[in-house]
């Protein structure tokens, strides 16, 4: 019964190899989170077409790694493949290492693609390889391109186009001087940027090649007096960026670095390929590993930069309550409207909000599909009943290239639909555990693992729990890392870093509510020993959905300052209330 | 204005030997938290009797460097001293590092003694000097002895006993085997355990060597089949204890090991002194540095010592209740008491109860001492007004040898004492931050910094904060780690680890609160995936200092269930209740 005539065909490949399996991962070359359909081997040839998940292939068998948010998807799309879901905080990668660490025999040979494995991760795998005797063969590619060639990049005019300094903050010459010391105080002549959101950050540029990204295909080498920096031949940089930067072809940037005399490049082994380092390696320049010099510049935003994000995220805030609104009404005149109806309306209302681009696949999950955590396929068949919950998770980028996301959970039907329950509960619990990340202060020092921590606190309080994070960075792509808030997370919450609050809860065939804001952080004004969060985002709650009396006065409050902020003309918000010492 | 005249002579005899500073840490040879007075060069020559803090003495100057905790204490103490108060989380070791990389010019020549300076620190030591040209010499001991000289050990007979299987759980045979599968999977051939608790613990034998603990000096080389035990002559070992365990002198156990053909010995460079590292290295033996393979056996309590220290915990909370109710009775009868008054019923009630042992110096502080958040210097002469907050901090050893441990702050006065508001607000404040650590349930994986800010939060909600960790394991030390539940804490906490649960707040001439609780920790009866934590401590809370009005339900309820337990007579409590998810 195997209908899946691709993978058949890379399981006969890898058998006439004579190897014994075939790793083949979702990330591009460009580690990019999403890689478009069209240019994914992993989503031809296994079908399952989510945002994150690593297959293995035997000659006999077929596996894909997924995590909690894509189990039923997973398994829904891609059934010629085993399904193995990581759990207990165990990542998709140490879940395939373990899995081939208790499979392979030894003499077997597994196949990879270097371009698609960050140095760290490949170690990983040579170190766990080489006592059990499996040989590490980076030929994965020849086989895979044999079966799929993926189209050219982007069926748009490939552009670039610069952000100006009203909204960056800083110049690309002032960027570079932060990065340039460093990079200087790491000892090495250059480091070698492969995050292409990296790269649009320090040039101010954004770029339309991805879909749901404002990037741009490229590679560079910083040094600290330039920019050296690889383009594929179709695309040209905005002149005047005000910085020394040269432009070279993308495939020729390594080698053109014998130009530069470096003798030491730094990478960083968690990020740059495996590919990278051999090039650079070939080329005779020492490799030394290093923490990503842009990742904290670019993750702590400046005033100009908040107050940006600030006004995309109330555009998107108006479209999707004008999107609910415009859901209710369709209801309130009898007329229920399917997944795909919804998909089309917030699509239409991002448009007519002068949106450029969707930051990621809108989630619109209605009853059951709520459940799904990263619901990637609207049903275009069926009306959406009455009386059910309904999970939409969008955001967009607008002019000045800052990602937006926000999700609200509401209920569908007439004004007069009354929640059950049930509804109601969870809803308010996961309402209670948002606002325990929106209004939280901490001391300086306080780690991602622990602002985790607080959120959850609500729902473990009633036995419920998501396997999924708490929350994530925003920037010019919608997961920026560093900050992450999750429960193995050591990143340290830093002011002015801007991330989602995310808590959820899901139950399979039934539905799930998530609640996601966007947040910052800033000093206390009072203690500046404390920091605490600023909420950025206030598209109201559906208030059929919460038990007052659930919550507490504090929480009351919270909902109050949520609803004059919603109201307010103010280009920043203010700090929720909190209820201080009296005496 | 000298007035310290032993500093003056070790100040003199620096200068004689050429040196520029010595290290004089708290610790002695065993690394015991508490050095009994008469046998600490730290405390002799500085004059300051708390547990923990090093002295840093210069030709011409003298350091101490303490954590927040003693700051009041030390600056009262210690005047010929600066005190450097350890603040945000940099340790006291780091403190004073930091001060001698600042601090030393290169060519300097720094002396320490290699007996109270673990492995680990040690080799950090070498690694700041060295860059900066400063000599570490070894032979700190002989300038100190020239001055101080520590009287004979105990002035009690040495003993050592044997606690029974009724409260130990395992037999000595029983845990050798299973440290043993731990030193096993190490490859090597021995550990050298140093930790007298641990050695305690293994041997099921306790002492009475010092002060606040019941273990006694040793020192021991396990191998997986056998125990070779290091005592002074003045000790001996109960017969029987079914093992395999060989006395020798204490200080020829290390060049007794020649008898065993040990090639490896492992270490805990953490927990080992740098003398014991010489003194095998000297013997040929290979050092392997490993964690400690008792700790984790240790902290993990079985349902013997569990029910064991519970009883425990009951006779102490008794002790304190009563304590309470008999200072009550003195301002009924207008007879105000002076902290020592309060200290001598508090020791005279343990006694009466058959406590061997206190587990510590009680903290007895009246009125603003409460603010001193160690405070071991009660005051005899003014008696504490009534309406005063009372802090008291105490716990004992009863025949099992188990260290108990509780705070209880209460209002003294008449029983219509009226609280003022600021001591209700303030109370009540911390007892929130109590509820939330004794009534947490948390996934499996929790780790001891994120169950520090789930009890941090309420007080970090009001802007408050304390200065010191939230909880210490507890055993046959009063202070056992792991567990630790602390800001930086990363030590995963596990099923039937027993620690306490202790926020506070302090306000420096004004007065303090801290309310400290028992806790274990047990799989959720209906949810495995989480862990709970089971309160082991009741001793009821002072109503006159709870605002009712500052409660949720869930506080209320928890209050409920905090009294049901005091008047339970089961030999184990029950779990509070959560309000779980109606629907």
């Amino acid at each position: 019964m195997d209908t899946n005539l691709e993978l058949k065909a890379l399981k006969e490949l890898i058998k006439n190899h004579k190897a014994h399996a075939l790793l083949l991962r979702s990330t591009d070359k460009y580690f990019n989170e999403y890689v478009p359909q069209d240019q994914s081997p992993r989503a031809y040839i296994s079908r399952f077409n989510g945002s994150v998940g690593d297959a293995l292939i035997t000659p006999e068998h077929a596996y894909l790694f997924v995590d909690g948010r894509y189990e039923l998807q997973a398994q829904a799309q891609a059934p010629d493949f085993n399904i193995h879901v990581c759990k207990n905080n165990i990542s998709i990668e140490n879940s395939w290492l373990n899995f081939l660490s208790e499979n392979l025999k030894p003499g077997s040979t597994l196949l990879y693609d270097p371009s698609t494995i960050d140095m760290a991760l490949e170690e990983k795998l040579q170190h766990l390889c080489e006592p059990l005797h499996i040989k590490l063969v980076p030929e994965a590619k020849n086989l895979i391109h044999t079966i799929f060639k993926a189209p050219p990049l982007s069926s748009t005019i490939p552009e670039i186009w610069q952000v100006g300094p009203e909204i960056t903050g800083l110049s690309t010459a002032e960027k570079l001087e932060k990065v340039a010391q460093k990079i200087k105080s790491q000892n090495v002549d250059a480091f070698l940027a492969v995050k292409l959101d990296d790269i649009a950050w320090l040039l101010n540029c954004r770029g339309n090649a991805f879909p749901f990204q404002q990037t741009f295909p490229s590679l560079a080498c910083i040094t600290p007096e330039a920019i050296i920096l690889g383009l594929p031949s179709s695309y040209k940089l905005p002149k005047d960026l005000g910085a020394n930067i040269k432009v070279v072809q993308e495939y020729e940037l390594i080698q053109s670095l014998s130009n530069y005399k470096l003798r030491t490049v730094g990478l960083d082994p968690t990020e740059s390929s495996k590919e990278h380092e051999i090039a650079l390696r070939a080329m005779g320049i020492e490799i030394k590993s290093m923490g990503n010099p842009l990742a904290l510049l670019k993750a702590i935003k400046n005033d100009q930069e908040l107050l940006h994000m600030r006004s995309a995220f109330k555009k998107a805030d108006h479209v999707i309550h004008k999107t609910q609104n415009l859901i209710h009404a369709s209801y309130e005149a009898d007329q229920p409207l399917s997944e795909t109806e919804i998909d089309d309306i917030i699509r239409r209302e991002f448009t007519n909000s002068k949106a450029c681009e969707l930051s990621f696949r809108p989630i619109c999950a209605g009853a059951k599909n709520g459940a799904i955590i990263h619901y990637g396929t609207p049903n275009s068949e069926q009306k959406v009943k009455a009386g059910s919950l309904f999970l939409l998770d969008t955001g967009a980028y607008y002019q000045g290239g800052y990602a937006t996301d926000l999700t609200r959970t509401f209920l569908l039907g007439p004004k007069n639909t009354l929640s059950t329950p049930w509804q109601k509960e969870m809803f308010t619990l996961v309402l209670k555990a948002s606002i325990k990340g929106m209004s939280a202060r901490f001391r300086r020092g306080f780690l991602g693992l622990q602002l985790d921590a607080l959120v959850r606190e609500p729902l473990w309080r009633a036995g419920l729990d998501y396997a999924h994070g708490t929350g994530h960075g925003v920037g010019i792509n919608v997961h920026e890392f560093p900050p992450r808030i999750a429960p193995t997370s050591l990143s340290e919450i830093l002011e002015h870093q801007v991330f989602s609050i995310e808590p959820g809860l899901y139950f399979e065939n039934v539905g799930g509510v998530r609640i996601e804001n966007l947040v910052t952080v800033v000093a206390d004004p009072k203690l500046p020993q404390f920091l605490r969060v600023l909420p950025l985002t206030f598209c109201p709650f559906d208030e059929r959905l919460i038990d007052d009396t659930m919550l507490d006065n504090f929480e009351r409050d919270f909902l109050n300052y949520f609803q004059e902020q919603w109201l307010s003309d103010a280009p920043m918000p203010q700090l929720p209330p909190l209820r201080d010492r009296k005496f």
